[in-house]
């Protein structure tokens, strides 16, 4: 067991904990991120970043990850490769553990971010970010007067699609069954149905996404049980979110109807000197700026109670 | 008069308002900035700015601001030179008097920062961010086992200056009369003294800041009436903040006790339709990386707000 407590583990070394890592260390706060995954989170694996402010021509999402965690590791951030399974408060220490390991430390950022669910078709992994995507917000501008497939039948996916016909000549939804979407959105969608901007696809499951030569052409889906094909030339998918904060259960830490974990002013969580900022705050955007943007305030946050408490530890 | 209404006004073009013109111009949402001061606001007077996460070699200020401004350009934002005078609501409509001229929109982003008190001695506007500092979280690292004068006597001169010990080999304190910051404060302030890293000078007003060649090299006082002369390599002045917020007097927007907006979770004030983000945001951390987020998180909340009133406007 690693008996050294630490000033701050982050769980998670995506945008929002690298950010936060840049202010704790640049302040001598002594700091520590595990990342299960790809250093960078969902900026790492996506294409062009358009808005993230700063980069007036855009930015591939690759170089920004690479350039937040250079920026992190210059000021003394460590970044380590584990799994967190499980984090435990024990007041003035709050105990996490990572690939069965116990480590300890003042503080704790949880940055866990959330995923998109995928529909698990041919092609939706294939061309991620290159045609396929799952955030309007992010990538909608990039189909000016292009045809597009939204994909869901739920708030999010309606809401969406309406949203996307700021840029889209044409959308067609495909909804697996029937929509579920709120009765307000619903009678949002009517008059863009009735214009021919959205055409509704109920009972249609999506079953492949096709490209030619890397480039997405269309989308084959079953409706009422025959064959559909859909010409466009970009995929949008909103079937759910899932909150990466399956290791918190039983922590203690206070969840929102959704998963995602609530947070104050201070971005504090329930428990005092556990903070979350990011994808994984309940009220997040799953936009990097916001989340960049959380992670400097938590940082600031985090020196706050460290120095409140360091009598404690002394 | 402009009879046209606006999607978006936004008051003052600082990094959050910038950020939001960003995500507002991207999804077609029409948005004019009015500025009476330079674009880019604090960051565009400051020198280096070495945490703005993506920049992992740090970034000149003025290049940060340019390249925001840049990005917001890029996307269809106006931004105009004129003074905004007082902000009204008129419900599905909020009217902006710039230049004596009243002009209209759906929704107001309140962004015009705050700025920090000046001490007005000689060489202080000089050296401002080349050895003259306002924000320790920005600059306190460029000072490390350097010699530092901290001025003033009040809660957040104390905190800052404990929290610049974390840098400088010594500081010495310069209080204008007696220390007014809090018991609390005192007692952590104390043992700083005792172990010769905080010297305290009280009655003792700051009279000039000195340089050699373009680099700040000692401050002059006067100690109980008696000269008095520091060689230091850099001044951190602490006296307060002013937020930018006269113009809103009698506009009905809630401010806190320091003159700040107060705003909810999602940024709005309590007058539906206008939101505040960045510096002049109560609970702001005086941080571009923050104000930047608040901006992307604000122009959501905006969008959002108006396709739920499109239908009053329509």
């Amino acid at each position: 067991m690693d008996t050294e407590i630490k000033d701050v583990i982050m769980v998670g070394a995506g945008p929002s904990s690298l950010a936060a890592a840049i202010y704790t260390t640049r302040e001598n706060i002594g700091t520590v991120l595990y990342e299960k995954g790809a250093v960078g989170g969902l900026a790492a694996i996506t294409d062009m970043v358009d808005n993230y402010p700063g980069f007036p021509d855009g930015v591939e999402g690759l170089t920004l990850a690479s350039q937040l965690e250079q920026q992190a590791k210059r000021f003394g951030a460590k970044i380590e490769f584990g799994d967190v399974s499980a984090i435990r408060d024990e007041g003035d220490v709050k105990v996490v553990t990572v690939d069965g390991s116990e480590v300890r430390a003042k503080t704790i950022l949880i940055a866990t971010g959330s995923d998109y669910n995928k529909v698990g078709v041919p092609g939706e992994a294939e061309y991620y970010g290159r045609g396929v995507h799952y955030c309007a917000t992010c990538d909608g501008a990039f189909y000016r007067d292009k045809r597009l497939v939204v994909v869901g039948g739920g708030n999010s996916a309606v809401q969406e699609a309406i949203f996307l016909t700021r840029f889209a000549s044409h959308i067609d939804l495909l909804v697996r069954s029937t929509i579920k979407a709120s009765e307000i959105l619903q009678h949002d969608l009517q008059p863009l149905v009735d214009a021919g901007k959205i055409t509704v696809h109920l009972n249609s499951p999506i079953t492949e996404i096709v490209a030619v030569e890397g480039k997405v052409t269309s989308v084959l889906a079953t409706k009422d049980g025959e064959p559909l094909t859909i010409e466009i030339d970009g995929v949008f998918i909103f079937v759910g979110l899932k909150p990466n904060t399956q290791f918190l259960a039983g922590s203690g830490i206070e969840l929102d109807e959704v998963g995602l974990v609530k947070t104050d002013h201070k971005l504090q969580t329930n428990i005092p000197g556990i903070f979350a900022s990011g994808d994984v705050r309940s009220g997040a955007t799953m936009q990097i700026a916001s989340a960049v943007g959380e992670g400097a305030s938590a940082a600031l946050s985090i020196r706050e109670y460290i120095d409140e408490h360091k009598h404690t530890h002394a």
